[in-house]
């Protein structure tokens, strides 16, 4: 039997190829220890090949971020709004406590601050996450658990805050309970009605 | 007349020396443009000096995160619990987005994601700031806008965190108008009884 072919050609298996050895690589030293010639050694891509189209590391971690960007995520359907919302932090929290998925994470929050190629990849990523996990509050406004009026991705964005600021702000450690503690306090917001959509400026 | 000294002795006054230097040269390069050899010649102090006492850049800046913590800062205090708290949101988000202050503290968060000791000291700093912020929530009790069991240090983080948030993960754009929405949600989780105190794992 032939091993499966990830479609697209060879281009597209060569940047599968760079961009899964630039994860390995973000997994095994962060990405302080990101180089763009272990990442080619680790893909067995020719180095000049790496250099020509990513040029860098954060042109790396951007690249890795927009094919992360494209994958649909296993969004909570558990059926009801706090059950959705309360599995929804709880993949996160263990997505960035997780000691495989963790550093990877992690190292693309950390590119984001010190480039803004990286800093653009994760804003347009998260607008896809948050769009994505937005189907849960549309589900609970056709159940009747929430008025027409919230906006998903605000609640999305306040359920998922508070974790990320004990994790990459304070170092404060997130438990389960705290996870649990952000989903209900989004949904009380979008009940008392503050939720309803962008800030004006 | 002579100039002023600062109270502590030589050794304190090296110290300040050198911590002002890593925040200017923090201000300057940012967190990965900082090197112990920069920081020694902006403070007039002999580089062996500092490897001897601080290490590395982030022996300067966990250092310099020690040093900020026991400074006071400045709590908003106008008369009521919302003044307060959109004051205080306010106040960091100007202190992130300002062109001079910004740089520094944004390092400090860089450098926490990349070394534990940093990390460990932004803990410490971020608990010193939330006990020292909480005034707001007792001053709220004391005049009946709260009830007892409300925990100060709760509001802070769950006021802060939608900013960080944004600041520093999604890097979505942050006005006044979300730092006091954020401020209003921390309001309304405390009165809703969600922000009594820690949770437990």
């Amino acid at each position: 039997m032939e091993p499966q072919r990830r479609p697209g050609g060879r281009s597209a298996r060569v940047r599968e190829a760079v961009l899964d050895a630039t994860t390995a690589e973000l997994a095994e030293h962060g990405y302080q220890g990101l180089t763009v010639d272990a990442v080619a050694q680790r893909a067995g891509v020719h180095k000049t090949t790496v250099y020509r189209r990513w040029r860098s590391p954060e042109g790396l971690v951007a690249d890795a971020l927009d094919l992360a960007a494209g994958r649909s995520w296993a969004i909570p359907d558990t059926g009801t709004l706090t059950g959705d919302l309360r599995a929804l932090t709880e993949l996160v929290r263990t997505g960035f406590t997780d000691p495989e998925s963790g550093p990877v994470a992690t190292a693309f929050v950390t590119a984001g601050l010190q480039h803004p190629a990286a800093a653009e990849a994760l804003r347009t990523f998260y607008a896809a996450r948050h769009a994505e996990a937005a189907v849960i509050v549309d589900r609970a406004i056709a159940r009747g658990e929430l008025g027409q009026e919230v906006a998903g991705t605000e609640v999305v964005r306040f359920a998922v805050a508070p974790l990320f600021h004990r994790l990459f702000v304070t170092h404060e450690p997130v438990t389960t309970a705290h996870a649990h503690q952000a989903a209900d306090a989004a949904i009380t917001l979008a009940r008392a009605g503050l939720l309803t959509g962008e800030q004006a400026p």
